[in-house]
């Protein structure tokens, strides 16, 4: 077939990552090191170079995650398409897990009663977690607002927020105030985003860590 | 807090929809309406106006593959994170299922034992679903390619394609390998695409009918 090259399997991924670095270096863009592995899978799995110019790191943003994810600590998403996508067995060998409690109907039950999104409850449910919790949003702002708003209120504080809601309404507004916290984080600043783009981010860390 | 407007639950997809609307009208992009709500959909997903662009419909493709869920088609995915966005509900009102046999130890095994991807295997059992199947490739474009050889093997045809898989090696042309079938399609020309595009897509279409 014309067009088509033969790639081995194991080839495709490795392939695919070199012809993004080259793309970036003809855009002019060089990526702190820290950062190139989580922006480059970002970029791999949306094909969008804005990426490059968005994605939004902490101080050791990157390393701060991945001691975290290493130390075994859990993973709370508001979707269930990042849930399927976070490698979850590789999660588990240091010892986490991933949670999405969208679909719970006592969740949608309480959103309901009080007229917020099942997302705001999510979160607050989530707060609960009694161990280092890094909450991936790939698509609700009002998941990052519930964060926000518990930040607020008290003296909680999640271990790291990964914050990338896609869409129209309060998104750019809700990554505003992530960003303004004094939580580690990794913000894609704007309207893109999305759960395919929070479990890239994930799973870029993960690959990055050796179990011991 | 500035900038945060409160919107009803119910509201938020309805109102940005509105938005998606009002800025293809700013940019002089009309879609023709049998089109507008998948690619309006797609947008949503992605916050991605290229997608306006790009999305390429083969003639009545959005009627077709409407009967074909009405008509109980069931759906084959080709990853997981597609499968969990799917509104699963909602096909089985009609009576269709979604497939995604990507990780199966059977399709592993002899896709190692092949040196072809498991994308390639999973297309190939597929083809023995004895029912009519819309296949919604949102990741691999040896998943397209696979189909493409199995219909030059072959009489068989698949009932429908949504061909939107992402990334750098062979996505392009895999893609107009299917738009020069006779196969039904909804096709995302270009780089761009994903598990969520392709869920949005299936969803789209879904919303659209009314179960009996």
């Amino acid at each position: 077939m014309e067009n088509i090259e033969y790639v081995l399997p194991g080839e495709i991924e490795k392939r695919s990552f070199a012809i993004i670095g080259e793309e970036l270096k003809e855009r002019g863009i060089v990526l702190p090191p820290e950062q190139e592995p989580v922006t480059k899978r970002v970029i791999h799995t949306s094909a969008d170079f804005d990426y490059a110019k968005t994605m939004t790191y902490s101080p050791h943003a990157v390393q701060i995650a991945k001691e975290l994810i290493a130390g075994g600590a859990d993973i709370v998403t508001d979707t269930n398409m990042a849930l399927a996508g976070i490698n979850k067995k590789r999660l588990g060998e240091f010892g986490g897990t991933v949670h999405c409690f969208m679909a719970d109907e006592d969740v949608a039950r309480e959103a309901k009663a009080r007229q917020v999104t099942r997302a705001t409850v999510s979160m607050e449910h989530a707060a609960n977690i009694d161990k280092p919790v890094i909450f991936a949003v790939g698509n609700a702002p009002t998941a990052l607002i519930s964060l926000y708003e518990l930040m607020q209120k008290s003296d909680w504080r999640p271990a790291f927020i990964i914050g990338v809601p896609v869409g129209f309404v309060n998104v750019e507004a809700a990554k505003e105030l992530i960003l303004k916290t004094d939580v580690p984080h990794i913000v894609n600043r704007g309207r893109k985003g999305g759960s395919n783009v929070a479990a890239a981010i994930v799973n870029a860390l993960l690959y990055q860590i050796r179990p011991v």
